[in-house]
């Protein structure tokens, strides 16, 4: 039996990806023109189709770049000046304060326990604060912050930009784009495509902040707020991009606009949910665990049920960093059907009951 | 009959990459961990391939990143304090020089006009110049620069480190790497591969200039040379990349090997000065043709030559910028196979008669 992949993605693709790719070849899009106007309407359907899935404001920006990573690089360039302002509870919020750092930004933060999430109502950054950076699921520890908590925080710090990572939570977060300026995600893991493409969702209040800084500052070149919306208005990019990842993301979302976002979430909670009663989890506030990633420890060392599983054909993922051998790491996104995750569940608790 | 796509890039994919493709679809492998053994082993095949096919000095470093784009960025960002330099003849040269300018250096330029290439003897940049970036194949004028003419810029100005595009003259090109210290490509024109994925190779002086320069200024985050290196040492990226780019390129790149480079830059050679004897050429020195964008003036406007071989399923480019109406460009790449050349060739003679 082909293995299935519940890995945090890189993970399974979502199951129209194979047939999506070779219509795609057998078109000869691959060899079209960025410029030309066959791959701008492919473009154009991707970021409608989003608007649509992810209820994006009609009037923020949404832009293709080529990762996650690269869209924290980049709000920083945009949006900070002077200092800004990072919730750390895992390897990748600190990856974005770091980030910062290595733009020769000052930071403050808000550092807690990996596993936990920041209480925001203790927040006590500087007014000065430009920006506030938000990693709403931890894909290091299970660990999600509530999208109302995000809001709460706009609130809190009304003179701050708001960016929120949503690279592992995407596209089924119920996020209020509203109360965020920098919405950042990929497409490898709720998605269910093929790594090497990301996107970065822009309000009008950070274009203008960019307009303002790029007086004083660089703020980059070719995937500057500034360049990315010159092109994006024609259904371009700057450079040349990720044709091939574009078209699978205009496919993939016009799949899941017809399967509907609420269906998407409603089977997105209920199977975290029949996971969460089968682990042990390494997120003990009920709230703040996450519906994508949920992180289990494994008493007697993962690395057991990790290869319990793969005998089986399912794939997981390991703890992340000094979690490696304690914690396993489970993936949850529309990629998965009913009998994947029927085979997921019967399977893990074999392996655990084991363990 | 199947369009064949001799346009500048995304162009023609490579024969084999479908299958390749197919392959890899059937394995699974995109579901895969890009921190994971298999990718790793694709990562180092792909960078070992590549180092036999184009001759790069053991000691240089290869890299992965998005476009040749981004490489102009990065360039800038690891070898310039002060003052980078730029050899000007099209558009792509100059987008270096904004580049430049956009990261808030000082630019000195050589600009001679479309078509030509600059006379690298005439060259009188300070001394203080720390870089000097060459296009060594302008895509948009078809004016290629003499490697050997880059090697001596490298004698003359032997405290600066050389930079080089060969975006669209790359596998082929016969670049003495030695002369070189940041050289950048992508994979969509010569390679035969979907867009989506850059390449990046640096010298031990340039990775030296970047780790001095690190104490001083930000030379950026995650695709820092030094980030870079960090990852690049046990084969993987510092965010998540284009694995299948990756992919694609270790296999395209094995079957490049498996014909060997002399043919194929043989058979480029001989395909160019088989086009330049049919078409009226925009670059009028013989030695600054180049061998992969022959770039053609058309009487009686472009429009009509671009129509008639849409018609025959021959695809090439229009002018680029200015030139768009008065001039044809042809992309010659290893992807062509000799019946493909052969129906170009007949097909462009009898749309050349007519227009």
């Amino acid at each position: 039996m082909e293995p299935i992949f519940f890995t945090c993605g890189p993970t399974q693709l979502y199951p129209t990806v194979v047939g999506h790719m070779k219509a795609g070849f057998d078109s000869q899009f691959f060899s079209l023109s960025h410029r030309g106007s066959k791959v701008m309407e492919c473009y154009g359907s991707a970021v409608a189709g989003l608007r649509t899935l992810m209820s994006i404001p009609a009037d923020y920006e949404v832009f293709f770049i080529s990762s996650g990573t690269e869209g924290m690089e980049r709000v920083i360039q945009n949006c900070v000046n002077a200092t800004s302002g990072h919730l750390i509870n895992g390897a990748f919020s600190k990856r974005w304060l770091t980030t910062s750092q290595q733009l020769g930004k000052k930071t403050e933060d808000l550092t807690v326990p990996d596993g936990s999430v920041p209480d925001i109502s203790k927040a006590s950054f500087l007014k000065s604060v430009e920006l506030i950076c938000v990693t709403h699921n931890e894909t290091s520890t299970g660990a999600m912050i509530q999208p109302a908590a995000i809001s709460a925080l706009h609130t809190q710090y009304p003179e701050a930009l708001i960016a929120v990572d949503i690279v592992s939570s995407a596209p089924t977060v119920e996020l209020d784009f509203t109360s965020t300026d920098c919405v950042i995600f990929s497409v490898q893991k709720g998605f269910g495509l093929p790594a090497g493409h990301g996107v970065m969702v822009v309000s009008p209040r950070a274009m203008a902040t960019s307009a303002k800084l790029s007086k004083k500052i660089s703020v980059g070149t070719y995937h500057s707020f500034a360049e990315l919306k010159k092109y994006a208005d024609k259904s371009q990019t700057p450079d040349t991009p990720n044709v091939l990842g574009i078209y699978l993301l205009s496919k993939v979302v016009a799949d899941f606009n017809a399967v509907g976002i609420a269906k998407l979430r409603a089977q997105t909670t209920q199977r975290a949910e029949r996971l969460y009663q089968l682990i042990s989890p390494f997120v003990k506030e009920k709230t703040a665990q996450s519906l994508t990633t949920i992180v289990a420890e494994v008493a007697g060392g993962s690395a057991r049920v990790i290869d319990a599983l793969k005998a089986q054909g399912i794939m997981v993922s390991s703890g992340y960093g000094s979690h490696k051998d304690s914690q396993i790491r489970i993936g949850n996104f529309p990629a998965h059907t009913d009998s994947d995750f029927e085979r997921l569940l019967a399977t893990l608790e074999k392996a655990l009951r084991r363990a």
